[in-house]
């Protein structure tokens, strides 16, 4: 037989921009998939898997006349499917997936989808091509009870996962009302939409940069245009100064609500001081009426931006039918107590652009963590959707109204992590049964399975084991919490050797410590107390 | 603006050869990955999850002169990476991980994935493109303790996901008894590997085709060749009579283990019955002082295969080592209590071709199924793997040793299904809370979250309450145990209607069940009773 030419050896890597993952980020991760599913489940949504790959005519993101769609996707040819992709989101998928199915799925359908998407883009420090989605959508439901729902839903699952109240806040605002001020502003004529469609465009971009830019920010680019500290320019949309006035005080908005609900709380804490006095002022009597009658109940941020967004959509039709829905879901939200502290309407949620058609939210993590420069930060954004009427359209030309929320499990991980919540039990690797005599493997493995039966993580040592040694690095290695040993001598007293490697490692690490250092780190125990003192050292740590 | 000429509708289908999954369908499969995730992590093993994504060259399956990869995968060219696809399985990514991080992950690497992989196949009734993987896998342990190990992890994980002992068994070979065979026949030359290439081929391939040709079928394959029935000849390894009788010799082996194996448990029992008795022949008596004696213990199915074995591979090195391994698994799995009622030496596992190097083994369902056309056939293969040595020998020019199993998640649940063990809690749908009045939809709210914080699912129905036979028809679709209404008149009297849906469908089914007809299938209870009703009735049905 002819010899083959030898080839070069194939280079062991990743392809760009994807990454593996390893012990406990896959069972974290896995982890908290399954409390969201949990909580998703109790509500009465479905699971839904759909294939990685979809017809790029399915996700609808291509121009027809494009050879090769390769535009954000990963896609190729198939003989008998012409043109397909990864997908790049869950919600394609859905739309494809209603369609398909309408006539067999309940009305609405309430389903959730948990997997990887791929996006093909230029990778960055921590931008993956790959990554985790975790979607809940209601298809059929024109009710803002949806919406009401699925945010409730969204502060129970930031709660089941780790995230305690007041850690986070979701975020409420609604498309409709920004139309509202946009109208008011003379920016949206609502019999042709299709007039001032730039000016709007360039009007939400700007509203979406306040925190970045400010109020001077955002008002220069509604006029003429702002330069930036590098002197670069960017062209206003150009509004006159009284159109602008109308969204600077929707802009405004959000200040105005916390101060005077801010002020409400100050009132409401003085009046509740002075109780037992009877020279109250009569506002302060007469707040203190308002929040003891039962029917009226406690006026809440809710119900002040309520009252301020009314105000500031005048007599926009669009604009109070979304403050009417965001009133609609604050009651619900209220009467399933769901307070402020948890779900609060905010004008400044933007949602990026087009798409969304109603209710928009957002969660927001509100904590600090330290950034890889030693910044204090907030967390920020982790989750986040709205309502969208254009699902299947496409499709069938059907409008199905949607709703529908993502959950960027990727960033929650990192969250609870940069506050410890998660990352000590489920890092720690097995307890490792040494092997100092070859010959006796069937009595280490039954040492194994005895822990393994008292619902202890344990393995015994496969590797070649004439260099002790070697055995403890491996262990080490592992992350192992205990080492176990039983020589000859050792098998022929009926003991076992048990190293407490926890505290061997914190030894290691700081040997001045003076609590540790009249603990012993190993203990000789009969044969027949392994699991009892496995599980006492591992006790000590947990 | 000029009018963008209308498109025609895209089409919402699937690519041909993939499939969506729906609800309980996932659920279950999740639950089940959980549950063999908690096995095989409880054995030490580490997740490990890979890019779905990977260069063709770590792929390693196509030749450098082909200009696209179409064979069996789904491949495509990027600019920055060059040609990548999909994972076709969890071995090839393994190779790569651990030849890329090998200085960083511990040896023995033992590892578990789980996952779609994806094949470019033609597609066929049951046979898709994207499929779930289940593997586990010891890297870099040479001593066949690994694979013990992981024909005990197979069989605990079996009966984990609900498979009772008795309904399966994982069977045991070695290639190296197999290569001892060929070397006594005469086709394996152990100083020059290449020779008697193709011969071996047939002779495995007929080896593995026994169930289906029987022993004729399969002697003529080892001589000229054989002609089917429908008159195809396939040529044979052309071997002469006194080389095929060593292979048939080994064909034959399993029958002679079993009936030497059930013989000996016949004379046993024999025995034993007799045992009170003092007129024992004295060959019985043997046999129970053989059995009563602790040392030795009851000879297994295990120790008639290794002295068969031992046998029929005569003189032969390699076929003696095979042996010995095969007799030291047993060894290490007796010891832990795992008997021939769970892990049995089979010498008619096979397991493909080229690959394997040392023991393979496979986990087969015992019980009989009924198959599409109503016929009883046995359930069959549900797992299998074994030992290769050439994992990342193409990366690193180093050989190392590993062993491992990928279970068949789909088939392992279709099983379950077929046996009724899932698939009837997990189809159920949540509660449904009927709309009655829209302007209480707050108060049907506060119903759900009570249910769903008493760990009940529900929802509330959130399409057009208009018709309330759509509600009714809506909790049917969902597969619903209960709905819930309320009125005006009932909240105006303090009392909830609850519909018990499981005994409503069952009554439309079979309206003359004696046992159902005096059941009412609807209660009207104090609002305050909510949860405990609904409980009440779904506590019947669980």
């Amino acid at each position: 037989m002819a010899k083959v030419k030898k080839q070069p050896r194939p280079k062991a890597e990743t392809p760009k921009g994807f990454r593996d993952y390893f012990g406990h980020e896959v069972t974290e991760r896995q982890e908290m998939l399954r409390q969201i599913a949990e909580v998703y489940s109790r509500y009465g949504f479905d699971a839904l898997e759909t294939s990685a790959v979809e017809t790029v005519e399915a996700l609808g993101k291509f121009l027809p006349d494009v050879d090769r769609p390769n535009e954000g996707v990963f896609g190729w040819e198939e003989e008998d499917s012409g043109w397909v992709a990864l997908r790049y989101d869950m919600t394609a998928p859905l739309a494809r997936v209603y369609a398909q199915f309408r006539n067999d799925l309940p009305t609405p359908y309430r389903r959730y989808a948990m997997g990887p998407v791929w996006r093909n883009e230029k990778p960055g420090p921590g931008r993956f091509r790959q990554f985790y989605q975790c979607d809940a959508d209601t298809v059929g439901a024109p009710s803002v009870a949806a919406d009401a729902e699925i945010c409730a839903m969204l502060s129970d699952t930031l709660e089941r996962v780790g995230i305690p109240r007041g850690d986070y806040i979701v975020r409420i605002n609604n498309r409709k009302v920004l139309n509202g001020v946009m109208e008011v502003a003379g920016v949206l004529d609502p019999s042709d939409e299709s007039k001032f469609e730039e000016e709007r465009g360039i009007v939400l971009r700007a509203i979406d940069k306040l925190d970045r830019l400010g109020e001077d920010g955002v008002r220069a680019l509604l006029g003429e245009g702002r330069k930036d500290d590098s002197g670069d320019f960017t062209k206003g949309a150009g509004l006159a100064a009284e159109q602008a006035v109308k969204i600077m005080r929707f802009v405004g908005a959000k200040e105005k609500i916390s101060s005077a609900y801010a002020d409400f709380m100050l009132r409401l804490e003085d009046a509740r001081a002075a109780n037992s006095s009877d020279d109250l002022e009569p506002e302060a009597q007469n707040l203190l009426h308002l929040v003891d009658d039962c029917d009226v109940g406690e006026p809440s941020w809710n119900d002040y931006a309520v009252s301020v967004l009314r105000e500031i959509v005048e007599t926009s039709e669009i604009g109070s039918e979304g403050v009417d829905e965001l009133e609609e879901i604050a009651n619900l939200l209220d009467a399933q107590g769901y307070g402020s502290d948890r779900i609060i309407i905010d004008p400044s949620v933007v949602r990026g652009l087009g798409y969304y058609t109603g209710p928009v939210y957002e969660a927001e993590l509100t904590f600090e963590i330290f950034d890889e420069k030693g910044r204090k930060r907030q967390f920020g954004s982790v989750a986040g959707g709205g309502r969208y009427d254009d699902l299947v359209k496409r499709f069938t030309g059907q409008v199905v109204p949607a709703t529908g929320v993502s959950i960027g499990v990727d960033r929650l991980l990192a969250a609870l992590r940069a506050k410890g919540r998660i990352g000590q039990e489920s890092a720690r690797g097995p307890v490792v049964v040494t092997v100092m005599d070859k010959a006796r493997m069937a009595d280490y493995q039954l040492m194994v399975r005895e822990l393994r039966e008292a619902g202890i993580r344990a393995e015994v040592y496969l590797g070649n084991p004439k260099n002790f040694g070697n055995q403890l690095k491996y262990a080490d290695k592992r992350n192992s919490p205990v080492a176990v040993i039983e020589g000859g001598d050792e098998a022929e007293r009926g003991v076992i050797q048990i190293k407490d490697l926890i505290l061997g490692a914190k030894l290691a690490e700081e040997a001045t410590l003076e609590e540790w250092k009249d603990r012993p780190s190993q203990y000789e125990v009969p044969r027949g107390e392994l699991v009892a003192k496995v599980r006492e050292i591992m006790d000590l740590y947990s």
